[in-house]
């Protein structure tokens, strides 16, 4: 299975694809979508349509996790990553493919342990999970972590490590 | 020029085209897009990209006017409102029609004469300007009120009819 993990922002949006066999995980690609500074709303979804586009007909993801944007205290700011979210998942559902939605609380559970992990961390498991040679830039590294939840949440990793007697917590694998 | 105004909004996306020969105004359709009750995100922006796209095959319109949404004080609220404008201008993108923003305010002040009147007012003021028999339903008439503010400044009415010794004041031609 090839997962997409979007990580949806007014001005980028990142994106990172892993592949999942089994509890096996690894790296396909990652990067960023970033719109025109100081475009319109047209031309922003436009970038974004776009850059959707042409990762899904690169990478041919069998489906889509995308995380579910913080809710600002600053209500303009809630509307331009509402409105950023909703062209990111217009471009999702014209390629075809199933979407999974992940809160961030749930992607830092699924892969550090702790649902208030700090960006850090997030890059650090990330790194780690997919056997990388550095952290990836910080848009990417978080639409990693939102694929590698999907991937855990998918393959039941977390309850295949129990019954092992392992779990991750809150970064390490115990 | 035939103008096609969109009132978005997170359940129901009202929609109203008419067209545009000099200062003559007409009606040509209007209704909304209702997406599916309890559906999730991905279904009800798919109900928005279908619906956009098939009133855009029907009706052909050369371009599109969008209301720009009130930010709520309800930081939920509003993320559903920007997503749900976010997918709608991703269609229109999509459709390849040149896109004109207007806030409520803009759009009142065009139609009623006045950027603080309420719902009726431009529901009277909408019937009025393209000689209708009866007020659209509400959703349809604010989007009928988008389109004519666009053609109001479009096709500079307001300052034709100043050069007259003329303007609308308050929902009433002065």
């Amino acid at each position: 299975m090839r997962v997409l993990g979007i990580d949806p922002g007014s001005r980028i949006a990142g994106f990172g694809v892993i592949d999942v066999a089994g509890q096996q995980r690894s790296y396909v690609a990652s990067g960023c979508i970033k719109t025109p500074v100081g475009g319109t709303l047209p031309e922003r979804v436009k970038a974004l349509l776009d850059g959707i586009a042409q990762i899904v007909e690169t990478y041919q993801p069998d489906i889509a996790a995308v995380e579910i944007v913080f809710v600002n205290v600053n209500p303009q700011s809630t509307l331009l990553l509402g409105q950023a979210r909703g062209a990111v998942i217009a471009a999702l559902v014209l390629a075809g493919l199933p979407i999974a939605e992940y809160t961030a609380l749930q992607v830092k559970q699924a892969v550090v342990g702790n649902g208030h992990a700090d960006k850090d961390q997030v890059g650090h498991m990330v790194q780690r999970l997919l056997r990388l040679s550095g952290i990836p830039q910080a848009d990417a590294a978080d639409a990693l972590a939102v694929a590698l939840a999907h991937s855990q949440h998918a393959s039941g990793v977390a309850g295949q490590l129990q019954k092992q007697g392992r779990s991750i917590r809150r970064g390490r694998l115990i």
